[in-house]
């Protein structure tokens, strides 16, 4: 739903009612996998999709009748490998959406205070898990239900499942370790569990020629990038054709102090400058980040390992750069050593390091 | 040189003289590599650049005294450290400049012949290397002496070296070896070899949603990207917001057999269809590409390899294909299997596979 996200809350500003359409069950190819989401307002307007223009007629129709009777529902589509091939599919399948008015609008205060939260949970970049009620059958949705949304970093949650509630978080709390929406029965009925994780961010100390396309990597890689570097001439923005999210001039230990580091953070070093590296060196250790590489030679890093040291971080902490860093390409331009910097964070982000 | 090709074609077109500028020799962490170039022009019209800023006034004000005599010249530079870090560079060193009448303007039809011979190579993606005779001393040049261009694909020369040919030519065959910018000495004299490699090319079967971030990562990384598919709803350049170099919509077969496949040519199949990937496979393994890889599991790829045997294709041959393809980072969004392909590409050509 990131795409539409901005969308949703212009929608939602401009007071008009609408309908939110997910995807809660995906087929095979689906172009658009569980929890994308699609708007549809009065007029037929329309933002996002849930599918690569199969079933996207249909999901209006039923949307349009949703908005006016309040009442949600659950849609279930075969999508034939003809259909599917002549929009652009290799392959057709199942899909299913839950089709609700947009929580924003619901008669119910605790309906709307899960938004509220959840809103603000994706402004601070703090991740949420909704559950949303399904029906029991598959195709009536108990309308009456109200959704629950469990703050993974606060233990605390909000909304519905008075009745089971623990268990409810339980299960939210393992599709968030796992990162991964799915449907599950709570006391015989399905429920929708969606995970909003944190945007994961990339950290990069160095400004230097070698970030301008690691920025752009990164980027596509749908991490939010902030690069610190306290020299002037390299941190400006007239150098990056693709921007960073946050171009920091200034020394890492003035920004990292307050910084939210987490296991969503991801760390590389590209100065060589021991003045500028091992400051963020020795905050960064302090936290358990699932990847810290630092650019540079086996020598560089030994010394750099020995300054570490000699300043008192345990060896056990200081295990956890990687260096020399970046995959075994053989990476020579600097957008090849880019490459190959990227390519190891997304090793990390996925268990293969 | 490649980034101001183009600019120099618009301003030979223009009919006024300018010089052109090449680094030859650099320093520890030069932001230019040998064979970048700058031109200056009447007026101090600039483009390109041959440093970060730390020599280009000095080299433009010799430059323009070279356009005045017509005489080359070869300007040697120490960079202090401090000048360095203060535009950007994290270390000084020593920088050498060539500086010479652009080759289009020169006096001698023998010269002029060797640049519209180089600049057929680069319009038809053919290779060429360049030797250009420098002083012995390093401070003046001869320049009465012919440059030599040498066309690997085609074991053809032309220009100077009248007296040294055959030695001139074998160490050009040997710098295109190694795609490596060099000094050399010939006969006691210095001089400067330049190649000029094919641009690689990435050939992409099929336009996915794997394609798109594909062809982005490639062009950042100068491939050059041509995406065949003959399936129309792909192959519209709608759906890149970076378009391929070209979008072919065709079948694979009816593109490939007259297409120039050779050392520097990388290919990626990406459609697990095989109505579209295996007559694409039949011409690419004919050739001793330096990558074939094509998606899909273990099983799938065991299939294709035994299709492939079927119609008749030795197992040598079909061993060449990289399957599963993708280097082992757990890719799971299409943007990371682009990534794990694209890793694994420059792996092959960095000689790492």
């Amino acid at each position: 739903m990131r795409d539409i996200w901005e969308e949703q809350l212009n929608w939602i500003n401009s007071g008009e009612p609408f309908v939110l359409a997910r995807v809660i069950r995906t087929w095979r190819s689906a172009p658009r996998k569980t929890g994308a989401g699609m708007l549809i307002g009065p007029g037929m307007k329309v933002a996002g999709s849930v599918s690569g223009g199969c079933i996207e007629g249909a999901v209006i129709e039923e949307a349009l009748e949703v908005l006016e009777t309040g009442q949600p529902r659950q849609l279930n589509y075969g999508v034939e490998d003809d259909l599917a091939l002549s929009v652009g599919l290799s392959c057709g399948g199942e899909v299913s959406v839950l089709v609700e008015k947009h929580w924003a609008f619901s008669n119910d205060p605790e309906t709307r205070k899960v938004w509220d939260t959840l809103q603000n949970c994706i402004r601070n970049n703090q991740p949420a898990v909704l559950l949303s009620p399904l029906a029991a059958d598959s195709e009536t949705v108990d309308g009456n239900e109200i959704p629950l949304l469990v703050l993974p970093d606060k233990g605390e949650n909000v909304g519905g499942f008075q009745n089971n509630r623990e268990e409810a978080a339980e299960l939210a709390m393992a599709a968030y370790s796992g990162r991964e929406n799915s449907i599950v029965e709570i006391a015989g009925k399905n429920s929708f569990i969606q995970v909003f994780p944190r945007q994961d961010q990339l950290l990069i100390i160095g400004a230097g020629h070698i970030t301008i396309p690691l920025v752009r990597f990164a980027k596509e890689l749908d991490f939010m990038t902030v690069v610190i570097d306290p020299r002037g001439v390299f941190s400006t923005p007239e150098r990056f054709d693709v921007p960073p999210d946050q171009l920091i001039s200034k020394w890492p230990d003035q920004v990292l102090n307050d910084w939210p580091l987490n296991e969503d953070t991801y760390a590389i070093l590209l100065t060589h400058d021991p003045k500028i590296d091992d400051p963020a060196l020795h905050i960064l250790l302090k936290h358990d980040l699932p990847y810290i590489g630092a650019l540079g030679s086996s020598r560089t890093h030994a010394k750099r390992c020995a300054r570490l040291e000699e300043a008192g971080i345990d060896k056990d902490s200081i295990k956890q750069i990687k260096g020399p860093a970046g995959a075994d390409i053989g990476a020579q331009t600097a957008a090849e050593i880019a490459l190959s910097m990227i390519a190891e964070v997304i090793a990390a982000k996925r268990g293969r390091l």
